[in-house]
């Protein structure tokens, strides 16, 4: 069954559509903290509509991902697609390409952490197939 | 009308009660991200019954604030208390005393995020009292 958004908590603003150069589906990034030199860190949040999710994507000096609401999917390349969920909290190191986004039936709604960004923000790659949106979820 | 905790939605885990050397009153502090060196950020959740907020306190890098649902206080010193709400996004300088928490009839539940920890964590001080608690506020 698919849900619609209202059954997630919506905490901050949804924003607007992500463009599709980042995001397959429908993603909506959100700012919530710009990057400055004082805390070097940038942090936001995206609500991922199900089946949607960022292209593959690396950053320089890592990420901390907090779900707070629904059930998606964050993936370390060369490791299995793992399911996270509200409460969950996940990290990915520096340099190393990712991807996360909603379930297929659930949407999710997802604070990122970008620290030291005096190192980079991001850098982005190719876009998620659906072979591997869909297959080797632990 | 006071309210209980079931009002407000839980995403981490509540945690222990915090101690009486840091808190005014029944606040759950929760680590979600311990620091070291790759992130240089430490992340937790605070849960604040109403009532309850922190002593007073300075960050070396500084300090994010991030409230996912209630309602309460931030205060920097020498300026109003600021009132933070679902949704909110404040930031408290480095080396700057502040303290936060719930108002007196909503909890909070609040994010917090440690920048570069690598200058240092956190430096408690005296209690707020309830003067400083109950005034002021913008």
């Amino acid at each position: 069954m698919k849900n619609d958004k209202s059954t997630l908590t919506e905490i901050f603003p949804k924003g607007e559509k992500g463009p599709s150069e980042t995001f397959t589906g429908s993603a909506y990034p959100t700012s919530l903290v710009a990057s400055d030199s004082i805390y070097n860190t940038l942090v936001g949040n995206v609500y991922f509509e199900p089946g949607a999710r960022s292209h593959w994507h690396s950053h320089p000096a890592g990420q901390i991902l907090i779900i707070t609401d629904g059930v998606g999917y964050h993936q370390i390349e060369g490791q299995p697609v793992e399911i996270i969920r509200k409460g969950s909290v996940v990290k990915c190191p520096p340099n190393v390409r990712h991807w996360h986004g909603a379930s297929a039936d659930l949407g999710l709604q997802q604070l990122y952490i970008i620290p030291n960004t005096e190192k980079g923000i991001v850098n982005w790659n190719e876009a998620v197939t659906d072979e591997q949106y869909s297959i080797n979820k632990k």
